[in-house]
């Protein structure tokens, strides 16, 4: 998208902004961590200076490539390089389907949507699909803790929401490898996302969570709050400045906190509609800044975190094409990992069953896209096309019987059938025959094996820490 | 999508697939011309083998970029290099909106399709967006002919249905230029598809219109039918290796009759689904087709036709994201025409109205992504980002009060409503919001200027010719 000495320019406004502006910081005790490092610390006003040499020597501890490895070790991940992998929707605190309409989320929700995320090979890590809104607040951290660790075996989230409740839920995914707390701090097993509060803020939570994800071993995906034209000036260059000078901080505190904490670079960065005030969610201008993300990313040596972000309420014509735009440009982009691959609709304030459906297949289908195509003498096959000659077809050639189930993308959603055929058949949309497909995954989902011992550990910590209050609202 | 070595493996299977199979040619003409040429030709069952130092020397006279121009010269296109241009949905026989529902094509259809085809920027070509059905064969092609040159002004379409078709069409787009039928082909002003008829074999029309066309100095797109696992064998190799012999094959005809003659590659190779016998467009494996083909026309020096193709019978989710991979791995493989940029459903049996305002979002989106970013000490903005500082806003700066309206994509379908907004102002999907925008269209397009003199000699013409009998089938 740019020029190698625009992406200099880029990283040395970014330089430039943590230098001279600095960035407001809320925890005394990050402030203090920078200013041992020499940082200029304003006290009255919390900000923090940071000069490009710190902000270099953290680039060279920050790792380019971790593994993420959740209770079954067969379901790692790599982060980094040419490795590519994805997450269900994060964050939403409505869901919704077409049976039941739409709804605040409950723990019943969230343990339909994880038993999605683990049916659906796609989708390789746990999102955190729903807010169970149903769960006491102190407790809701454990009940969702351990619906993610025993439905699913994939790699579990965790939410920046306090310092008790990071440590609790870390304690939950140690227990579910059959590790302490110290064993699983050598080997990463679960991630959370760390959203700035742009332009230049990093809030108590979020902090906080650089500083104890990075303590413990465990990565985070610094993303800003990138709105251009609303919490940045209305360029791209400056928005992909900003996203680039709150990435470096949290890469520098994490790597002052512990160096070699794996950090992921997350660009989630787009511009304002000016029409409604709102995130433009997968739309023209977010594909640009994607595309610059990872140029950066790769300027840096960090892998880069993406999405599949669209703006739509419902999974319409419009939803399709935002979703299929966001997921290419993340493709193109270089993308280590892709956030919210699966279910997001309303600007991530809702989960729908049938996008999660639907997206399945628009991943799934960039990941054939991504397999490499043969080309060789037996795949040439120019015997098979001289024995069939002009005019002839190749519906019984040999190849042809033998492959005839593999030979290409079988679509999960999409459909060829003629207008007539498809009529006859009910003249579904595609949302309407998502339906069906989330309602047999649910019917056939099979909770993957756990040890007993490790099951009941798990729900003895969740009861023991419930009697002893939970983690109350600070 | 693969290497340098395998397009070479890949042009090599073409060659020896041309010298050692050969292409079944229906036209002894055309047989005749490659003989000459030194091409051993098989009368018996029609079949020309092609040496590939024959093919090689035409690849040297065929051009890699040409400019068609319109009536209009304002609309004049470039195809080839970096440049990309769009034309409408071309060929079905249906037509169909949320208004008046689904109906087999008329005249009065082509109408508002040619209008539409005329009022958005982003569509810069014509396609034939509709078979107007009722009006009568021999005199289609005068009707259709006329109709595109009145009511729009941007480059016609021409049908190669046969030698006395291809010339009246011609004609007339000499007349609206201004020009005769000899000075027209110093110019090119008009297009036209060859679809070969995969496997190796081109039929009567087919191969009049590429030697026609090639007379007259016009292009065609070369676009060999090729679904793999049907009309070529079951695997990616071969159906390119079959696209780029037949491509050749044409290549090598229109410039032994006119060395110099402008053809593009086509591509618009896929896979059979294997489900329903039908063609899988826009596709996974159409999307690695379409990537190899932009590397093999690249090869060849050709401009490279592809297709904003999908398989919904209906603008739905899939719709959407079919057509927003078909548009970005276009742009990915660097095609320089994509055809049928708007209105494509049901696998091209079918002019969708909303899907035409549909996929004008998809374009003009993808159009706004490969306009530069620009990177300077403006649009870094370090004064601004300093002024507003850590925990402001963006939304008050002269900057972004100044361009609030042009500083990003603005949608034409996309919207970023809220649920409940969105519910309140009537909860539609993007299909049903396209309605109001190509009723709208409709009621706002304005027909392009003609000087009455060029309109009388067009209907003259189109009189004549009526008069004469038309176009009888052959």
């Amino acid at each position: 998208m740019i020029s190698d000495d625009e992406v200099e320019r880029i990283h040395f406004a970014a330089l430039r902004i943590l230098e001279t502006i600095g960035v407001r910081c809320a925890v005394k005790e990050a402030r203090d961590i920078f200013a041992d490092a020499g940082a200029i610390v304003d006290e009255t006003e919390n900000r923090v200076r940071v000069g490009r040499d710190i902000v270099e020597a953290a680039l060279q501890t920050a790792p380019s490539e971790l593994t993420l490895t959740p209770r079954n070790g067969a379901r790692a991940v790599k982060l980094g390089g040419d490795w590519l992998t994805t997450a269900a929707v994060l964050g939403p605190p409505a869901c919704t389907d077409l049976i039941r309409g739409r709804r605040s989320g409950t723990l019943a929700d969230l343990a339909e949507l994880l038993k999605l995320t683990q049916f659906f090979n796609i989708v390789q890590m746990n999102g955190w699909p729903v807010e169970p809104l149903d769960c006491e607040v102190r407790f809701r951290h454990l009940d969702a803790a351990l619906a993610m660790l025993t439905l699913t075996d994939k790699v579990p989230y965790v939410f920046c929401q306090s310092r008790q409740r990071i440590e609790d839920v870390l304690r939950l995914c140690a227990i579910a490898r059959g590790e302490t707390l110290e064993q699983f701090g050598q080997r990463p097993g679960v991630f959370s996302i760390i959203n700035t509060n742009t332009p230049l803020q990093y809030d108590v939570p979020m902090t906080i969570g650089v500083m104890d994800m990075a303590r413990h071993g465990q990565p985070t995906l610094l993303t800003p709050f990138v709105i251009a034209g609303a919490s940045t000036p209305a360029t791209i260059a400056s928005a992909m400045a900003i996203t680039c000078a709150e990435v470096l901080f949290g890469v520098t505190l994490a790597q002052l906190v512990r160096p070699g904490a794996p950090i992921l670079f997350g660009c989630a960065s787009k511009n304002v509609d000016m029409r409604t005030g709102s995130p433009a969610y997968g739309l023209a201008d977010m594909m640009k800044c994607t595309l610059i993300g990872g140029q950066m990313a790769r300027r840096y040596g960090l892998p880069l975190r993406s999405s599949n972000f669209s703006a739509s309420n419902i999974p319409d014509f419009a939803s399709g094409y935002e979703s299929a735009n966001a997921v290419s440009s993340a493709v193109s982009a270089g993308a280590n990992l892709l956030m919210h691959v699966a279910g997001w609709v309303e600007g991530g304030l809702c989960s729908s069953y049938e996008k999660f459906v639907l997206d399945c297949e628009v991943a799934q289908s960039m990941a054939h896209v991504l397999e490499p195509v043969i080309v060789d003498d037996d795949t040439l096959a120019l015997d098979e096309i001289a024995e069939v000659g002009p005019g002839g077809h190749f519906f019984g050639t040999a190849r042809t019987i033998a492959t005839v189930e593999d030979a290409f993308y079988r679509p999960l959603i999409s459909i060829t059938q003629n207008y007539g055929a498809w009529m006859e058949a009910g003249g579904r949309s595609a949302a309407e025959r998502a339906t069906g497909i989330w309602q047999e995954a649910l019917r056939t989902y099979t909770e993957p094996s756990l040890d007993p011992a490790t099951a009941e550990a798990l729900a003895a910590f969740v009861a023991r820490r419930k009697e002893q209050g939970g983690a109350p609202i600070d």
